[in-house]
């Protein structure tokens, strides 16, 4: 049938939008679009709208199901998607994919996991953690995804067991733009490898961030690192700070998810305490949303 | 002789201006006067006018010596005065202290220190604790002064053995006005103590700040934590942050110097890990510019 042949898949964020239109037979990316139209510049019961004008001839074309995840499906989304608790896999996720009508568009579920009494969420790393377990063929491991805030997810038997976030790409932007290290420091300036590995070399001393952050001050005072290598510096302090309170050496492979920019800090950083790591990228998004739609036939 | 029995003592700082007129007989604050004059608001070249306008008549009348210390000493003040390295007691600061003509008026200067190739600073704090040893009689133990950069010293004999820097005032700012915590949180609520300790037994868990922070997120997310808790809470991660990254347990008594509403919140998380405290405030400043003058004669 024409309508299973292709999916329209949709990862709809906070400040960004990208579709790909899927073959389902083999989960190969046809098409592919992207805006800078994340939720917050779509006005309140403005989604439909937006949908229809970007995406209205894909459906139309190919009488295909859509299938969309991200912050639309969160509170201040499209419709909200109720995160599905920690361990969750294929099924138990789809068995929360919320429909909208009329449809055929349905919007999946973020997942949520709590430690101690402290809930924590994501939304949109699911599917990206599902499609890299469809293209590695890994059903167990460590999935670590960078960006704003970073999610280090642990699965188990293909399913998610358990996961944390850390604000490590929020703390860069503001350390680097709000506090005092504003002044000498240039983030503009090209990836410096050597001041990013003594950053993370530095974050092993035990002494925390926020006495380490305040060294990327005072190397700057003392004229010790130009501001182009401060950047980098505070980033390997940031990360180094994340992988310290891991306990990833002993847990062998790391698969990263994320932007090559970011990943191949993590790779770098991970090297050092004897990690190894694979890589994938944005390929990831859309086949777990080809995953999530398969089996659901 | 007049001369010597009166001191002006000025605290001038980055953004505020204190002074007072010391009996130098006893260290006794005869008259105190504080202005929003700190050293971002002097025009280059602008001290010595800012300066006789404001302490010009206690010179005059009193023809008293002139002791200032603070950010005027650095290179964005009125003359700087180089860092005095650790170890440094009252012998090795008054032997940098930089003398401005027309006097008598002189420059205190601050201390730097270095921690594996990485320095650290401090002005104006080492003041404070000249002033807190000659207050309390102690010539040994942990001098902690809360502030946007907060100091931990370690006095030894009599002198600054050694300090570290932690940025934890400046984190609680650009968390609570920068990052995404601040849509939910409210700075403006009274301090609750509940809370504050919620945050600093969380911050034991090992996780980290970069994950702990995140919690107070969703805490909010899921409405189990007010906008007014928040606030303490996050100041309680902060705080107990800082605390684990001490060596504190074993080291008995806790010198805090520092405005009440900073020095409460340190004396209520060092309880919970039985590390007991004491606390002075501003007095600390003029007792400790009373300390270097008198024994320079």
């Amino acid at each position: 049938m024409n309508q299973r042949s292709r999916l329209v898949a949709i990862d709809w964020g906070t400040s960004s939008l990208r579709g790909a239109l899927i073959d389902m037979a083999d989960g190969r990316v046809l098409e592919e679009q992207s805006h800078a139209r994340g939720i917050l510049t779509v006005p309140p019961g403005g989604f439909r709208e937006v949908f229809d004008d970007l995406f209205g001839a894909w459906m139309r074309e190919n009488g295909a199901p859509c299938l969309i995840s991200g912050m639309a499906g969160s509170r201040q989304g499209w419709v909200e998607a109720p995160y599905c608790p920690c361990p969750a896999g294929l099924a138990e996720v789809r068995a929360k994919v919320r429909e909208i009508e009329p449809g055929p568009i349905a919007i999946v579920p973020g997942l949520s996991d709590e430690h101690s009494g402290v809930p924590d969420v994501m939304r949109g790393e699911e599917v990206q953690i599902f499609g890299a377990m469809a293209l590695s063929g890994l059903q167990d491991g460590l999935f670590v995804l960078p960006g704003t805030h970073n999610k280090w997810a642990r699965v188990k038997d293909g399913r998610v067991a358990g996961f944390r976030t850390y604000m490590t790409g929020e703390f860069y932007a503001i350390l680097s733009q709000h506090s005092i290290l504003a002044r000498t420091i240039d983030t503009s300036a090209a990836f410096d490898e050597a001041a990013f590995l003594e950053g993370v070399s530095r974050a092993e001393n035990g002494e925390g961030l926020l006495h380490n952050a305040f060294g990327a001050r005072t190397l700057s005072l003392f004229e010790r690192m130009a501001a182009g290598e401060l950047a980098s510096y505070l980033s390997g302090l940031l990360i180094g700070e994340e992988l310290r309170s891991q306990s990833v050496r002993a847990n062998g492979e790391v698969v990263l998810i994320g932007s090559p920019n970011l990943t191949q800090r993590y790779a770098l950083a991970l090297r050092t305490l004897g990690t190894p790591s694979r890589t994938l990228g944005s390929e990831a998004t859309w086949a777990g949303l080809h995953a999530l739609s398969s089996s659901s036939d």
